[in-house]
């Protein structure tokens, strides 16, 4: 977590502990801070503060946008769930898998998009999917396993086409928790209606999201209770945490292109390096521009990437197979199934997340070890 | 929020920022301090690890073991929503409330058993209401207005009657956000199943809530996503807030007789000032054993206590009226409202809390300020 994130929810912590329902001093400098934080995610974002709801984590902020929008359409405008079609790709997050799934089980369309052997979904493939029936498209700006930024802004274009000629609104969500440190997040620029976002991913605390619209998305919650964030996430606000949340969204903001263009520089040595190697890999994701810059994800074919990350680990390097959130044990990672088809190839990932601090020094190393504990390998299974 | 809570969650919030679903050794020093919070809240409350769920607040918990629990038992045991009885209070928090109130749109049955003048439910109350279509009961141990403690132990009694006569398992719920300062909450001795808790209501962090079950209790998730907390909560654990919450109820169940003792006592030597006092009022609540050693909620009849919350206020005394989830605004007490059915009293409501630190001279203190108020207040309408 940013230092200064940590200096900003201290106070938030020990004295001022107020309940911001409560009309008493206390209780009114708890929400100042509450909405004190909303209009900085606000401002930061380019949206109105009405548009800005805090919830317990990015898994919470896209299950309400989802199944939010979905119960909304339905029981305000009387749309059947059956009428109902909602455009994903096949490599999105956990929480908007599982989430789409129960949408599923009531009837509605869930129509996956095709992506390219790098992850990214054109114009025209998502052209081929939109149908006037289409209501939402859900897509992750930036995919968490391999790095791929996807083109918003023409993907929205299509999407306004679509619009125009079904004559109703069709909700664009983006599931943006990987952006903050690395790209602009304004929902205007990106023409996006809502985003996902947790503080965690952004050198904040864990156990705050955000949800964050542009304009009026209509949602109903999933939880019921008091009235606070506009109904749609009852209970006590985690003052602390809401600030924490704002400032970590505004501090990764406000310095992503300098950021992004440094640490990318750094990748992308790491990634000529591995050409020099002799070790059997592909990279998974697309290169240059359209890879988020603190991404690498290779599959090192033949090598038993569980292993690695604990040997890794012994060098004080921590890496990952795939997501956190599909579980830590065996397994394919289904990001990189989906893209290559690929048993082999998913079943050997190795991704490695760079920080606003990693050097190239760090990653050197990294490639040494990767290296050494191939000859291990190799020797061990002689 | 107390000083050792915060010290203990300190270094996850800015050294330890593993995520605990990933396996390289920060991954796993934050699942150790996840899973070491969890057996710290299993033995403080005598149950299970597997029986302990960390949720965002004690909404969400609330939440949780309402719907996920009714939804269980259609999906998993084939029960109609209509063939099942859920017996509540008319006291219940907003949370509880609210989540029945979806339960009846869907034509679960929802009963409320009878109060007595003081909030309290007796046995013969509930026996009235149970059913062997009974398949939960609902309460608080604590109510947050008026602070009655219910008579756990006897009600068990007549629900586990109910439950040999039904031949089905009745589940046994009780949000205990507002007891851990000060009264036991170990579950096998109150012989309840479940019990929702809010670490941000016993000087723990806000944004962390605890679903605590003694045996099995089938649920179904309401979140969507990764695996985290048995699929019951998905997302990246919040794991200084975890921290923070098995410290804090820890805390607080280590010396709550003491404290509720020396607390009550400061407590009742104002009720006893207040009869001194020309002030017009009625107690609401029970006095003594039955109601919790903090709480003070009077009906100052035919005062505005919105503007005495303002004016105690400026004397540096934090009140509320009544409770901060039902709304900041003005409006009646429903809880008050429930036991007096009684316009008046119920909109002249003002409670007091008292804290582990709360003094004899802050409630004289108070006294005054609040005659003061009174005089002032017949000055200025005469």
């Amino acid at each position: 977590m940013a230092e200064e994130v940590s200096k900003a929810m201290l106070p938030y912590m020990a004295l001022n502990f107020g309940n911001p329902g409560a009309i008493h001093q206390e209780g009114l400098k708890a929400k100042a801070a509450i909405e004190g934080a909303r209009s900085l995610v606000a401002k930061t974002l380019g949206v109105r503060s009405e548009g800005v709801i805090f919830t317990g984590n990015g898994t919470e902020a896209n299950n309400l946008v989802l199944i939010g929008l979905i119960k909304s359409l339905r029981r305000n405008e009387g749309i059947a769930y059956e009428d109902i079609e909602i455009v994903t790709t096949p490599l999105e997050h956990p929480s908007i898998k599982e989430a789409l799934e129960q949408l599923k089980a009531v009837k509605v369309v869930v129509r996956e998009v095709a992506v390219t052997a790098e992850g990214l979904v054109t114009p025209q493939a998502l052209a081929a999917v939109l149908s006037p029936k289409t209501r939402l498209v859900t897509l992750a700006y930036v995919n968490s396993e391999i790095g791929v930024i996807q083109p918003l802004s023409k993907l929205v274009r299509e999407v306004r086409k679509m619009e125009r000629e079904s004559q109703h609104k069709i909700y664009i969500h983006t599931d943006a928790a990987q952006a903050p440190l690395w790209l602009p997040c304004q929902l205007p620029a990106l023409g996006v209606d809502v985003m996902s976002l947790d503080a965690g991913k952004c050198e904040g605390p864990k156990g705050v999201g955000m949800l964050v619209m542009h304009g009026a998305v209509p949602l109903l919650p999933l939880i019921y209770g008091g009235g606070q964030e506009g109904g749609l996430r009852p209970g006590t606000e985690a003052v602390s945490l809401v600030v924490g949340a704002a400032k970590a969204l505004m501090l990764a903001q406000s310095k992503h292109k300098e950021r992004a263009g440094r640490v990318a520089a750094i990748r992308d040595g790491f990634f000529k390096a591995l050409e020099k190697t002799n070790l059997n890999l592909v990279i998974n994701g697309p290169l240059g521009e359209s890879r988020v810059a603190n991404n690498i994800n290779i599959s090192l074919l033949g090598f038993d990437t569980e292993y690695a990350v604990v040997y890794l680990d012994k060098h004080d390097i921590a890496a990952s197979t795939k997501s956190a959130c599909a579980g830590a044990g065996g397994g394919e990672s289904a990001v990189v199934r989906a893209i290559s088809d690929d048993e082999a190839r998913a079943k050997s990932t190795l991704r490695l997340t760079l920080g606003p601090k990693t050097t190239s020094q760090d990653l050197s190393k990294t490639l040494t070890v990767l290296e050494r504990y191939q000859v291990l390998m190799k020797t061990l299974t002689k």
